[in-house]
């Protein structure tokens, strides 16, 4: 594996200086790419595509061709888990996601084990060390997996939901059954993302993107606290390439493989979300950055938060609205981190010239800052 | 009109002394009735029912007649107000409701105007006097109306959305055009209010049911802006009988007609919804009630909040979970206000004996815990 060439992503989530904000766009391998559609039609479907480790790490790579992202982000989807649990996915034309035995009863719960991730999971494994050849140290490659409560929703509910009535019926109903699927998912997960660090992923982010719909307490209870022991039980460090200063490998070294929590409706719960023991925390587009940094900067990089839909504006439109996000979170100074991203996964329906003129002003703009801040602090 | 004989959700409101916790529950007459389904089948039709003033009074008292409940909410719909604008409001099979011409370019905004509710709106008035009389001073009557924004958000889209990318192209493109919209909207909505307040309504409810998902800024600008102009506009006070001591009418007194703002994912936000001069600030079951109320609570009463799928668990559990939303809040001292209510809309799933519970529960938990509180302050 090549040595990182370009490491402001992971310096931003150590909370290290960075000459400029490290962008990168949540599924930016996706259907606004007409080369992401051309991928998924020689797969065949979707989940063809995610099950073939070639043209997987072929649209992981496509957005990175286009912009000068500072991340890449394996490609795949967060109902691996349960499918390789044995529960059945497929994609019913326009619905989305489903089971095709969703876990409804006790012989249910008590069925459900978690997988060997090298078994019934190899292929996303697979995926992880070919994108990281063929990334060639461009960037650094984010595993991810659904958190916990994330992936019992879909499990329980048998696809997507509106009020999550299958879900938390069980959980109010039968706080016992709740527990069992979470345990099982929480070491379902953790053996999952340490796969993905052993096969090359070099931060990890975990998707609650349930974990909103959930009553304050029990958030707490049914979402942070598995994502927790999650983390509890992650390898947070990985062996990298040491390079001397003509970049000729000389041997390897340790580095850590920061995490990263974004709880989609998360924003009263930021500072338990950063007691979680991770290294950022991602938020939506209704957090304020700057009370966002205030809260819990100290402790946790920030990861976010443009409405995707700003997106569907002109590019000047655009420009102004990173530019006030980047004047809301302020200029990062040492022990405080920021990564730009979206509130949420980019819509299918981006013209893509929008990306490009996000990334630049995100770049262009955080550079300025930084320059302005120094100039200011140095008079 | 008859004389109030129970004023306890008022008081709350006004954040007097009360003996219990007033509690009513956000569509309190609706599908989880068999009463209500065999109404709505004689109407033919859902809006039928909101537009025949006798069978939506008729609806409305329903949930009162089966439980103790400390208010009765005018029966009708979110949309009324659009569709008087000559939207054309239907309601496709299983599909929500959805307009026939939305509003999608300069043109259509152009043409929008405030109704007269007087003349477009007059069966909703009639259903309020209706309900009044009906009602015989058991309980306040609530009138009620979505936002400004959340009614663009329907006249923009055509219907429901899970993007908003319609609505929030045009916020983030055109925020002339949107502007426009949401002038016309707080008229209408203001003028509507305050038709139903003339009509008999006690206190009044704004829907600001798509405020959680604007971005923080947007939100201020392009919600709560427009909430706080409704407001300012509303007639906030009104004439009642005066009754004597043996409940003798005697003559007329103004009294206060107070104003709740219920954002739905709006808990980042408490402090500044609180300041748009409401009384009550409405909240998710996401926001913890005993920071909403070291938030807010010294200046407007909070109602909310339990998650509407607790009602699926055993009556015990229902019990339990209203015990701890009581402690949450605490005792409401001089100068706070609590009005129970559910998170969000009752789901038509919910068995009825499960609103039984909670009720019970309710009001005799929040008698005790005052009992308790006494006797604590008397030591």
């Amino acid at each position: 594996m090549s040595p990182l060439k370009n490491d402001t992503f992971l310096r931003a989530l150590r909370r290290e200086p960075t000459d400029y904000t490290p962008i990168w766009l949540m599924r930016q391998a996706g259907r606004y790419l007409p080369e992401y559609n051309a991928t998924r039609a020689r797969a065949g479907s979707f989940l063809n595509l995610c099950k073939n480790h070639e043209l997987a790490c072929e649209v992981t790579l496509q957005p990175l061709d286009r912009y000068p992202l500072d991340a890449a982000i394996l490609f795949s989807d967060i109902l691996t888990v349960p499918d390789a649990m044995g529960l059945g996915l497929y994609f019913a034309e326009g619905e989305g996601p489903k089971f095709e035995r969703p876990v409804r009863d006790e012989a249910a719960v008590a069925a459900l084990a978690s997988p060997d991730p090298a078994d019934s999971l190899g292929y996303v494994m697979k995926a992880v060390s070919t994108i990281r050849g063929a990334l060639g140290g461009r960037v650094p490659l984010i595993g991810f997996s659904g958190s916990p409560w994330t992936l019992a929703c879909y499990m329980v509910e048998g696809g997507g939901s509106d009020d999550f009535r299958q879900v938390k019926s069980m959980l109010y109903r039968r706080p016992d059954l709740m527990k069992r699927i979470l345990e099982v998912n929480a070491q379902a997960v953790a053996d999952y993302l340490n796969a993905q660090v052993e096969a090359g992923a070099q931060a990890l982010m975990i998707f609650d993107s349930w974990g909103g719909a959930l009553a304050d307490g029990a958030f707490q209870k049914f979402s942070l606290g598995p994502i927790r022991q999650v983390i509890d039980r992650l390898q947070r460090e990985r062996d990298e390439p040491e390079v001397d200063a003509s970049g000729r490998v000389v041997g390897t070294r340790r580095v850590q493989v920061p995490v990263i929590v974004f709880t989609k409706g998360g924003g009263l719960w930021l500072e338990e979300i950063a007691a979680t023991g991770c290294d950022g925390v991602g938020v939506d587009w209704t957090v304020n950055l700057g009370q966002a940094r205030a809260r819990v900067g100290a402790r946790c990089a920030i990861q976010g938060n443009l409405d995707p839909m700003v997106l569907m504006a002109a590019p000047d439109q655009i420009r102004g609205e990173a530019l006030k996000a980047l004047e809301s979170f302020g200029v990062p100074q040492a022990g405080i981190g920021h990564v730009f991203n979206l509130g949420h996964g980019i819509s299918q329906f981006t013209p893509p010239e929008s990306v490009t003129a996000l990334v630049e002003a995100v770049h262009a703009y955080s550079r300025e800052q930084r320059r302005r801040g120094a100039s200011a602090s140095s008079l």
